[in-house]
């Protein structure tokens, strides 16, 4: 285990937790481009240099701590929701700068470290290691625009002469990122730490139901087509067979619902509602939207009804990369036996768009209630420790 | 059988059509207090005069046509939806006409006639009907405004100096509006008349389920409360246990839903939505309500959730009298052998109105393919005239 001090990294934690502190909790508001952000990258630039790594910040503003040669790459992100907690993505960040020093002290191995810059979406959906992976050109994010009208090309502009290069992802042996959970599963059950078998994948479509729209005193139910009772009808029926489907970890969501003309005194004649599901199995999802576009079919035509399906949007399920899963792993069951589990990740990270690149890994640590993107957002700091010792048991044994 | 001229009434229902004609099918553009309204209340005033009627307009608009001493009213209303019918209220103001013209000739009984203004609401709800019989104040209606910032004030003064005081309605005995029924069932069962046994009373309420907003990715279904869920348990349940308690004649709609933040990646954390339902008996609208309550209650309960309950909007129905309706059933029975049905109104009426002052019974035909409000709104010239002959038999027999 690398000799990692935890009160340097809890005190590292709380220095970058000031720039953009909301003053409500320990809540921040430090978007990606923001002052705050680039205040906060610019301090964690000074602390990479303290520890031995070289600052480098690409043209997006992502900030590298580079070891030399090649090395382990570690990292998250800095920048925060408008109302964000003062752990998502700053954790894996100040974790990875802890490891990094620990590794060199103890003379290796050699640990880069890495904040991704707007990994919450501003303009894009992480939009920095997004870029970074090839996911998207940097002509395609440059026109994007956040909700005020700023286009990212002036966004990244506000780093000026800070930037260089694309860094050489070749440089790097693979990708560990440390996060919390930003769900409830740990926090339930008691236990420590989460290490991430896959992200899991997205799928995403609209439905909509086309009844007829009639007066609600004077239509009678036997002749009427009324649109949200066959949204009603659909919620049920995928509910019981995906039963047959779902593992614990899958989730679904009818989070979207437009009825139409959306009157008291009126029988719904259309509905259009989002129909979103997540699995780390791409089979499991491909089962799922056969039972979708099954279920919506015959309640459509048992109600006299037209089904329409709007464009599906997916991100497939990402795996962990064997050997770096393992090592978490092994370490988890040292540091915390008993009170760890595999599980997927449900959100994105930047680990998502690094995959393409490297091999990459997750290590989860608690959300207290599973709350996140949120001021209130928190983790016990033992917690933080037993997660920050399960990467310096991990590292050590990756050599 | 009083010796009406089918051809007169025809020919002057469709001499009323031209008043706002829409120039799409037979649809007309008709609101309260419009030039065309205005101008085609006039024509109607003149056609009074022609049949020994004494035209007067009362302080909002609506214009009766005054039979000397103690008569039977008859008529409906000649304002329309902004995209209305042809028939949707003239036909009972036309056919009142010709009504009162026949029995003139037959030596009685005396027929008067009544347009009532504002049926459609722009302003209220059957507005002038409603303030002739003290369901609201003058005063209090005045103050409503339409969609375009009119007062209800402003619109009747346009009425000027036609206007006299509102007419006693003590010299009336009854009061018959024939209507188009607004709904399919006549049409549906090929049937030609439908004597009303009562106006449905209406139970309106909004129900709010208040559970956890969470991320849609990393949130366990069992972990879950989901107001939208909750909703669509709700929904089942009451769907299950109405079915001991309705009649065919019972309807329930949930014609509004708001979810709350209703965004496709978020779990539900609050759903909002209308819950109306007309029955023409009060006690069955109660047993409703307790089901309604019991099983929002319970599904809360089971999810972990808030209940809210708004205010609870009603009308209680509105019996026919049993000496008009027997008129008008043995009418019926005689013009349209087995052709006919006792049904129930699910549409509000003037006659709602004016059951507070005289005994009052309603008469239907039937409405092609269910259809009103709606510029393709019509009936067949025959069924026309058998409700016109309907009324005149039962006009005849109450002497």
């Amino acid at each position: 285990m690398l000799p990692v001090d935890p009160d340097r990294f809890l005190k590292d934690l709380h220095a970058l937790r000031r720039f953009g502190a909301s003053g409500v909790g320990k809540g921040v508001s430090r978007p990606g481009f923001s002052d705050p952000d680039i205040a906060a990258r610019d301090w964690l630039a000074m602390r990479m240099s303290e520890a031995g790594l070289k600052p480098h910040y690409d043209p997006v503003g992502s900030l590298f701590g580079l070891a030399e040669g090649r090395s382990l790459l570690m990292g998250s992100h800095s920048d925060s929701q408008p109302e964000g907690g003062w752990l998502d993505g700053a954790l894996g960040v100040i974790a990875a700068l802890e490891i990094s020093r620990a590794a060199r002290a103890a003379g290796g191995p050699p640990v880069s470290v890495v904040s991704f810059e707007d990994e919450e979406g501003r303009f894009g959906v992480t939009t920095g290691s997004s870029v970074w992976a090839g996911n998207q050109t940097l002509e395609g994010a440059d026109a994007l625009h956040d909700a005020g009208g700023l286009s990212f090309a002036e966004a990244r502009a506000r780093f000026g002469v800070r930037r260089g290069d694309f860094v050489d992802p070749g440089r790097f042996s693979g990708y560990i990122e440390m996060h919390i959970e930003q769900g409830p599963v740990l926090d339930s059950s008691g236990e420590k730490l989460g290490v991430v078998d896959a992200i899991v994948g997205i799928r995403d479509m609209h439905i909509t139901f086309t009844g007829q729209q009639n007066h609600a005193g004077t239509t009678p139910m036997h002749l009427r087509r009324d649109a949200f009772q066959a949204l009603a009808g659909f919620n049920a029926r995928i509910a019981e067979r995906f039963a047959n489907v779902m593992t614990p970890q899958t989730v679904w969501t009818i989070g979207h619902v437009a009825v139409h003309p959306n009157a008291a005194s009126i029988v719904p004649g259309r509905v259009r509602f989002s129909m979103q599901w997540r699995d780390g199995d791409a089979d499991r999802l491909a089962r799922m939207e056969e039972i979708i576009r099954t279920a919506a079919a015959e309640i459509a035509q048992e109600m006299g009804m037209e089904p329409g399906f709007g464009p599906m949007l997916g991100l497939d399920p990402v795996a962990m990369d064997p050997g770096l899963r393992g090592a978490l792993e092994r370490a988890a069951s040292d540091e915390a036996p008993d009170r760890w589990r595999v599980m997927p990740s449900g959100a994105l990270h930047d680990a998502t768009n690094v995959a393409r690149l490297m091999p990459v890994s997750m290590l989860f640590v608690p959300s207290i209630g599973g709350i996140s993107h949120d001021f209130a957002e928190d983790t016990d700091e033992a917690d933080l420790v037993t997660g920050l010792n399960t990467l310096a048991r991990a590292v050590a044994a990756l050599g």
